[in-house]
């Protein structure tokens, strides 16, 4: 009995129908990117140990696969249980997302990239979370940063991409829920939290969309925050649609109302909706953030914002930031295949003794005329093959005879 | 000062220019593949540690990333030292080729495959070889595999479905050097080399491209091989063509025979060599081996051959395979870019504080003509801004003045 030869727990392999599916839909994306001025740069998938932890990735440094130096002894390996520091085995780590290699990237090449550059990134990223349904330890993640534009020029580039992106999928009626990290501050101000415990109403807030308001307004209790402000924030969740107070963040409130303008005047009317309770997780965002929702699902199918502070961290100084990511795992399972492509695709079905000469003889003339050949070799059952060449996105098949040599003998009959 | 901000050692960034050119090249390959009816797959980076460790990677295994257990404390750390055994603080391994998880991949998914598998991987691995010019820590492999076809029909499709890509990159001089490894091994027999020093006699013999036959005489000699068996070498390698004494591993001849004549009748004529001499390195290789060379380049560019014996080794049973692979990473600099592809790509060159509202207008008007657009901010001195757009592949800049609000009113201007 031969031992069981699956993938690493949580990792997939893609047979060829999956496959060929997910390279469809990644060239309908990136094309897309690329009509709206983004150019793709590729990384390495590991980053130095120490630039991979610099704090910039959140609880996600914590999922990360390390490394291990090459060559370790036992010695160096007995310095490490001593120092009570496991982590001095690793050099290296698998990247956990493509923020972090981006702002390597960025700092590594600056002088050769454009005074504002508009980043695809489409690559895999590696987590050691726990496996689940639809979360994976090795995923494909589609990102488009605008790195050097302050204004929000930044903002319009990343949502019309995005929009035109998954219209260009078949995923017309996305909606893009818009918030600003300025304004859920300042309403936090306002309801008059103390500033040491806006964190831990931001993770209670986050959880709107599942608990409802008073789900919200009950945990806030719990957790002990002033009355006043649990109360005040009651009364906010009350009103829809919801009443910023005059005061709060009025610079990000004019930014989100003239980014909401821009695409009405572009033609693009209703896709944008102004969330002042939209939270999402990373600590780094700094303006605007965003999520993709659509009508017929309960998940986000992929978001974003403004990271002002971040990819200046391995330079010297601050550059302004804003990026936007597709969830492709998400998304691949909703979308239509873009069509098998490739065209006229044949199979050329043959007795196990064929002459291989002949075989390869009429391979090479259909080839020549465009076609995609597969040779396959005769089952004494014709039912399950012929099925299983219909899957494989196969148009026709013909018998090849042991008299035919010429192509122009083969019958081809339909397969669907 | 910042600290510098290189990829890890050996491996490399790609910029937006040479990622394009990868990813069309790439293309190119895919396309070919799938028309000469081969499948593409895909596994995860990574590997169970006592899978990739399992021998059939040769020497490559011990160049080898090992990724390091999650959670791993200082106890389990000072448990590996006193057991000497740093590897057990891995559990996975980034692969250092295609083959080991195409054996895995074929005995994990093997009753939803066809019979005869074709399969296509175009992806990258991993080794920790000291890196050197040309030679990187993570690369692109492009392997075709058939898996479930003993006979010479896999050959066949293998060598022409490689020539014919080659072709399409525009290598179209390209000569494949063709052996088999019965021929070899009964060379070796027939000179009196004793079996027990066949391994180290094929060391030698490999080098006879680089030292010429006085070198491998001088070599053999060295190394103490009988003197019979080296003069009767010496003999053979003084006739060109060289003439196989006929009991040389008769079937394998006739094989060698019957492929290169079916590529003949095809009209790929002169491009398979007979070199009774070639070896390859991997151990692995059971029948028929090749090799491509270019008559403008001293390297091979890739090669494969027949090894039936592995792809069993995670089954029960015996499975015949046959593999070519084509060095991506050596042609990428060879081929021409095949043409940037993407159409019309304007540039729409602004002020800094042109109004972002109207600049999405124009922008949009483009795509939806089919245009890729990219948005650039103009500088002081436009000559090397617009010398930088024709290099990323525009081929037409507009300035966008204060009143432009149709794209009918930009007058573009040709870069080159």
């Amino acid at each position: 009995m031969a031992s069981p030869v699956t993938p690493p727990r949580g990792m997939r392999d893609f047979l060829p129908a999956d496959k060929a599916k997910r390279e469809r839909v990644l060239g309908v994306i990136r094309q897309s990117y690329s009509a709206h001025g983004f150019d793709e740069i590729e990384t390495p998938v590991m980053e130095d140990f120490g630039r991979l932890h610099a704090g910039l990735g959140g609880d996600n440094e914590k999922l990360a696969f390390n490394v291990m130096r090459r060559g370790l002894d036992a010695e160096a390996v007995r310095a490490a249980a001593d120092a009570d520091d496991p982590d001095a085995l690793a050099d290296l780590g698998l990247r956990f997302d493509l923020t972090v290699p981006l702002a390597r990237f960025y700092a590594s090449h600056r002088a050769s990239l454009p005074q504002v550059f508009r980043s695809v990134q489409i690559a895999p990223v590696w987590r050691a979370e726990r496996p689940q349904k639809g979360r994976y330890r090795q995923f494909v993640q589609c990102d488009i940063d605008i790195i050097g534009e302050a204004g929000i020029l930044a903002e319009i580039e990343l949502l019309t991409a995005t929009l035109a992106t998954l219209d260009a999928l078949g995923l017309e009626n996305c909606r893009i829920r818009i918030n600003d990290r300025r304004i859920l501050l300042g309403l936090l101000d306002s309801f008059g939290f103390d500033p040491a415990e806006h964190d831990s109403v931001l993770i209670t807030i986050d959880k709107l969309d599942k608990v409802g308001p008073e789900g919200v307004v009950a945990e806030l209790r719990e957790k002990g925050s002033r009355p006043e402000a649990v109360e005040a924030i009651e009364r906010f969740l009350a009103v829809s649609p919801p009443v910023l107070p005059e005061a709060v963040a009025p610079d990000a409130v004019a930014d989100l109302a003239r980014i909401g303008a821009a695409l009405s005047a572009a033609g693009v009317d209703g896709a944008l909706v102004f969330d002042p309770f939209l939270v999402r997780g990373m600590g780094y965002y700094t303006g605007t953030i965003f999520e993709i929702e659509h009508p017929d699902f309960s998940f986000s199918l992929g978001g974003g914002g403004r990271y002002d502070g971040m990819i200046g961290r391995f330079l010297t100084e601050s550059v302004p930031a804003c990026g936007f990511s597709i969830g492709f795992e998400r998304i691949i399972d909703l979308v239509a295949d873009p069509a098998a492509g490739a065209g006229d695709a044949v199979a050329l079905v043959h007795d196990k003794n064929a002459e291989p000469e002949r075989l390869l003889a009429l391979k090479r003339q259909l080839i020549a005329g465009g076609r995609r050949v597969r040779l396959e070799r005769r089952t004494k059952n014709l039912g399950p093959l012929l099925e299983r060449l219909a899957e494989a996105g196969f148009d026709s098949f013909a018998l090849v005879g042991r008299e035919t040599t010429e192509a122009a003998e083969l019958e081809f009959k339909t397969l669907d």
